[in-house]
């Protein structure tokens, strides 16, 4: 097909909005390691995890073998409030760059929660719903995944008890009040109401509180609260199941309008966006049908897959969680308090760590600085600012746009805009303002994260 | 058509994007009364105009009789950038007010900008480059306009310069690094770089300024810089003229899919979105092909048509601007610093004035509460928190709607969705804390407005 015939936001209609969700975990020979339970280390069954999680999306979550799983009825109906989402020609980016490569961007910001993040929240809170809870809970960091489930569970009559990481409380009220907008109850973290709250702020007094600690807190609520259970919005195999949504989509335009990617680009935090994305090119890849590119892009504050290792380890601070096996820089370790550009967990989803330790995908770390100066590019000559989440991805999209322009290869990329920056002004700001600085985590620093990495070997 | 094949979001191909403005001027048979000089109180020629506007904006504001202008192929590629925006079924509202209405929402809030204000900046910058100009100015409160200029004056290379409204520019630092990221040069008003910005800070220290005063200081700026001229984002014909890219994109979905408005609704501030968004149904109404109900939606804090004067005012606090016959309030009339829900301009679209006074559309006024649980509906049912602005538009559809469930008509209501509030969290906190209250001018704070208006009878 023509080049010229491509618009510049290719919207597929509603009745090509893919109707299953596609499990990548049925093609890849090496499946990811099962979640393990930190006393006996043996792997998670069924009964283990229902005091914590719904039982349908444990069900999804221990699925390695069914390769699509029908969207419920109810979960396609709210999709097609904001979906499908458009995936955009960067025309504008590519001429500022004077690339011969062709730029391509799924983006997923346009939504009230600003990321692709409802992908899954609304799929996990109508599971509450259909299993007859009265309500779910959860963490947020920077609050994209809050505002999320707060949107699904007020579209599903949902309570949500959100525990926000008591520093983005305080300096993000509006994130906070999007929440409560839609009802959910927010409370800062660490917290009273919990043991572990408790625990923490008696340890540490006047602790600003992580994810980590957050993660604990929610999760000793859902299992001591009568009716509810714990949500969570990255990492795991069903948030990746959910997001593949987003890789069906985005085939099934390059399909209809004949492009070729050689390159899929994705930024990679817990992993959620990334796997969503390239889920159906990686199904070709590992099926032996088609060859990609395909690139994680990393903050180099929090370079999990680049320099950190691939052990079991705990998923939140509390250790009331499961161990995975990922790769990880150790559950205590956080990124340093200059890191804007988000991206902060410590390990990575299975899935994917499993595919890059089997060398189906590249990763590459990338500062900050670099990043915003891609994000301002991006939002001058595209009209979106991207979250700095995104910007990650952007970032190396034009790495690779460059490294066209030098060889004059016409390679096509895309890459996954997972929303938009409205609520991280912050740190645009500090950029603006040419006092934002990078950190590379020293070989010692990093250290100090690996010792905390239990010594489990399965 | 059958009603079940409408898609929830309507998205036209983007080959079905209009390529003309519609002038609604052509076909009204009492025009909008001109600007007047305030000295002479003859009318604006070209050449009076010429020091504050760029020229070809100056043709079409004068421009009474063309129906359909061209729009500059450059403005129509970035149109393609965000446009078309979604005519969209409002499904699941109609379930939680259990009406047999049928609501449509025309959403501009998917773009960086936030609103539709980007509609008229994008052309704006454009006749600017197209001149030669090296800069414009604005003025900005909210600071929708701010934003959207400068995303369109970074896109085609021009200098801007912002003069933001003190207390906004303290209170919404986050709206000032959008436009910082965009490259605009933000100064909060009034400041110390203009005649007029000097007279005030010495007369009232400590003020937090006006729109009035901003709009006199970026007029000064302009007209004394070489260079630069000035742009506004409501009130003048010419920006009514731009956004009739929503009223078509709207009826063209309409037309194609067989939807049959009977009531059409939108906000009034300047009126430049209702007007955009009626410009094509008020054309068949004027020409007597079709018949609808047009209904502007108003705050009751500043109630410009259901309780201003049909009258020659200034359209600024410092009397630099020309003066456009307009229901108005006085152009020293500010709303009580209690009203959070925008809209706060103290006049009105000569074109809407017009239309109004000739009974060809009507208009309500709404009190803050009622708009801001009207938006808190909308965002719990149809996933997209709206801009305070927006909501009043949302109050009075729903109130229609209502209306119908007990009359048992189906009428076909379709509302203009202006932007979104991610901006706004700060009156969506006071809502949710329950602190928002409701004002309502008495007649003798009207009178103390209505004694600014000056005695022109033309």
């Amino acid at each position: 097909m023509n080049k010229n015939e491509i618009p510049y936001k290719i919207y597929l209609e509603e009745n090509e909005i893919p109707t299953s969700w596609y499990n990548v975990r049925a093609d890849m020979k090496n499946k990811p390691a099962p979640l393990i339970h930190p006393g006996t280390l043996q792997p998670l069954k069924f009964e283990d995890m229902q005091p914590i999680f719904c039982d349908e999306l444990i069900r999804q979550e221990l699925d390695n073998d069914t390769a699509y799983i029908p969207i419920p009825e109810e979960v396609l109906n709210f999709y097609k409030m904001y979906r499908p989402s458009p995936l955009t020609h960067a025309k504008f980016l590519e001429q500022a760059l004077d690339t011969p490569a062709k730029i391509f961007y799924k983006f997923e910001g346009n939504n009230t929660s600003g990321s692709h993040k409802l992908n899954s929240a609304i799929a996990q809170a109508y599971y509450a719903k259909e299993q007859g809870l009265k309500g779910v809970t959860t963490e947020t960091g920077a609050g994209q995944w809050g505002t999320a489930l707060s949107m699904a569970c007020a579209f599903f009559g949902l309570d949500l008890k959100v525990y926000m990481v008591k520093v983005s409380y305080e300096q993000k009220p509006f994130r906070r009040e999007v929440m409560r907008t839609y009802g959910a109850d927010v409370t800062p973290s660490p917290s009273m109401n919990t043991n572990i709250g408790r625990a923490i702020n008696e340890q540490f007094p006047g602790t600003t509180g992580s994810l980590g600690c957050a993660i604990s807190e929610a999760v000793e609520v859902a299992v001591s609260t009568p009716g509810y259970r714990y949500e969570l919005g990255s990492v795991l195999n069903q948030v990746l199941l959910h997001q593949s949504i987003i890789g069906l989509e985005t085939k099934a335009a390059c399909d209809k309008y004949g492009i070729k990617p050689d390159i899929i680009i994705g930024c990679a935090g817990g992993g959620s966006n990334l796997g969503g994305l390239i889920s159906p090119f990686m199904g070709e890849k590992l099926r032996g049908e088609a060859d990609y590119r395909i690139i994680a892009i990393e903050p180099a504050s929090c370079p999990s897959f680049t320099r950190g290792k691939f052990a079991y380890d705990f998923c939140d601070t509390g250790k009331v969680c499961p161990m995975a096996k990922m790769y990880t820089l150790g559950h205590d370790f956080i990124p340093s308090a200059n890191h804007a550009g988000g991206l902060r967990y410590h390990g990575m989803s299975p899935i994917l760590s499993q595919l890059y330790h089997d060398g189906l995908m590249e990763a590459r770390a990338v500062e900050q600085t670099s990043v915003f100066e891609a994000a301002q590019l991006f939002a001058r000559t595209e009209g979106i600012l991207p979250a700095p989440e995104s910007s990650h991805a952007i970032r190396g999209a034009i790495d690779e746009a460059l490294k066209c322009k030098e060889t004059g290869e016409e390679k096509t990329i895309i890459l996954g805009l997972t929303g938009t920056g409205y609520f991280d002004l912050k740190a645009y700001e500090q950029y603006n303002n040419g006092t934002m600085s990078d950190y590379i985590p020293t070989d010692e620093d990093l250290a100090k994260g690996f010792a905390t990495i239990p010594d489990v070997n399965l």
